[in-house]
């Protein structure tokens, strides 16, 4: 899809001639896709980073038996019988040697369990009885109340996957088996130029949902000050240490300002410019200095849809994550028909009402503030013109 | 439920007499709930925040009407029937100023719309046809191409409303609508302390885990060095300024070195110690200083749970938020039995095999590890002993 000749792609006051399909821009986001770097962090500033390698458990753990609840630690075999009726005495043994015959000891949840000894009576099970005796009023099994060696992981067993993006429970669990720090993948670094010109006192809006955006994604924003040619933008983006990704945000249409995709050309590679995507079909891939630049659109909506379906797949991917949306997802029964037009995927906001989907009244006309009041969103593919009442579609939820 | 005399409350080698039912001690943590103060911060960083007010538009949004395309501002009239055949001769206009009889203006989306002009023709709706002509060669209904003064907002109406985490989209609006900050309920602080002693380089599996589990219910976790008696631990974590909430890792059981309650006793109130949960039952809830202080065991399962069905609800409400469980759930059928002891609330972990729930084969014994496996839990209520296969339960999923 790379074209040769950038300068006959101008399509300032022409419009767009051709549109590329969303396919092929996948195809040319995902041919740049490199693997991230791994580095090492606390095991608890790792929950959300993606595991850049298995961790498998180095021994059994529990590495011994242990108690698995407070009590008396007994051998089982010593209180064959005993009943509140019928109480077998029990020496109480201080230390944590071996437990000798008809002996016991105290030992709390957690706490090795001392040689000789194969059950734990809880407190219920046996009453002190006089000075060093304990009288066990209940039989137990062998092996009741023990945590046993390899009980919860063998040796070996895998305590992790890479690729894993870590839980907390995961922390918990590394730092259990004795990890204090873990392998973790770099975060892409990805550099934001906002074009100007703004209107005075204007809120940089791009950077305010694009920073979130791409640290969901396992990247780290860069936000440059906004404004300036696009030229000078576009070096400032690339400048050392190169990102993983520029992005440029404004004057990506077929007006006479809109010089974005002009610039990438002069200044590099502009592959693609215009994707067959609604909104965000302004949109322009191509690279500069060995970084891959991603051009969104200036309009907030079609920007943060250009960034989802397009540079949030390769951030994504440059993060170790998956390259498909990351939102949760719903199958629902259209409501209301969701228009589309033939030849393009359109991103419809969409509302769930009594468990059904329908578009925002004012979908068409209602950009960011009617995605705002969304539940999610649909991408219905180009070939369809909708999805008709009584469609089943997946909504990705917001 | 407070409890006047806690030292006849020591639990100690004794077990725990009576257990506190989970409903009252979610009334004992609601009942300490107070209202999160605000802080004003950049819109950007507002993502993720709960919004502390209100926030409805000022005026218009947007403003006045404005070319909703690139291409040529027209009035509709004036090119009423025009075709490719019988092309409308248009006189190109410079400048800003109101546009004249079958005049046009070159406009780019998102520019104000020249006066008198009311629609907008595409590049492919007008093709120059001589040094400052166009020829008009598709005929255009009033308001084609234009954004309305108010289409997206109109002035009052609400923007987002308070106690809305603020997504990245409500910030791109905002920021449209010109708000550089905004108002969010500002994050509860909250202090660990993890008891010890710990074995030799053990790495703490509770702060490890808790840090992000409190940052996801909105708060902020400041964890004191691991270790030291309880009463000297409690007095760090209370010292100024003092936090919302503080929470209390190990030592919570029955066994002799079990003194996290009987600290919290001498300090403050015991409020509650023991709940009807498992795993998580040997926590206590009370207070010190007139801070909140809960106390979560040692075993990095039943703290984490302790964490998520006890001290997460407050630390939520603190923030905001609401009290319930923040997990994305879904209804689904048991395929295996999930066992439940009559009388206890049960958070089994389960896993989701071909659209049904199984608990994981070894929950009972295989602790985190077992849980670093599942999909997400069912929190079995206490009058149940389980849920048989075929019945209907909310899988709250990691």
């Amino acid at each position: 899809v790379t074209r040769s000749s950038p300068a006959s792609d101008d399509v300032r006051l022409r419009g767009f001639a051709d549109l590329a399909t969303l396919a092929s821009a996948h195809a040319w986001i995902d041919a740049r896709v490199t693997p991230p770097a791994a580095e090492a962090v606390g095991v608890g500033d790792g929950v959300g980073r993606v595991l850049a390698a298995a961790v498998v458990a180095a021994g059994d753990h529990p590495p011994a038996a242990r108690a698995g609840a407070d009590g008396f630690a007994v051998r089982s075999a010593d209180v064959a019988g005993a009943t509140a009726y019928d109480p077998v005495p029990l020496r109480l043994a201080g230390g944590a040697g071996p437990l000798g015959p008809s002996a016991t000891a105290l030992v709390a949840a957690g706490a090795p369990l001392p040689a000789g000894a194969d059950a734990v009576l809880g407190f219920d099970g046996a009453q002190p009885s006089g000075p060093g005796l304990v009288d066990a009023v209940v039989a137990v099994a062998p092996g009741a109340g023990v945590d046993r060696a390899g009980q919860q992981l063998r040796a070996g067993a895998l305590a992790a996957a890479a690729g894993r993006v870590l839980a907390p429970r995961d922390a918990a669990l590394l730092a259990t088996l004795g990890l204090a720090r873990v392998s973790v993948a770099a975060r892409p670094r990805v550099r934001l130029a906002v074009l100007g010109p703004k209107e005075p006192g204007a809120v940089d809006a791009h950077g305010a949902a694009l920073g979130a955006l791409v640290a969901r994604d396992g990247g780290e924003l860069e936000a440059l000050p906004v404004g300036g040619p696009p030229a000078d933008a576009l070096a400032r983006a690339l400048r050392a240490p190169a990102p993983a990704l520029v992005l440029v945000t404004g004057r990506t249409g077929t007006g006479p300002d809109d010089d974005a995709a002009p610039a990438l050309a002069a200044a590099g590679e502009l592959a693609l410019h215009g994707i067959a995507l609604r909104p965000g079909g302004s949109a322009a891939l191509g690279a500069a200095g060995g970084v891959p630049v991603a051009l969104l659109p200036g309009d907030p909506l079609a920007c943060l849809v250009a960034y989802e379906l397009l540079a949030g797949r390769l951030v994504r991917q440059l993060a170790g994550l998956g390259p498909g949306l990351p939102h949760a997802t719903r199958e629902l029964e259209v409501r209301r028909k969701l228009v589309s037009a033939v030849g393009f995927v359109d991103v419809c906001q969409v509302r769930i009402v009594d468990g059904q989907v329908e578009p925002l009244g004012v979908a068409e006309f209602g950009g960011l503030a009617a995605a705002a009041r969304a539940d999610g969103f649909v991408v219905v593919p180009a070939p369809l013109e909708g999805h008709a009442p009584g469609a089943r579609v997946t909504v990705h939820l917001y």
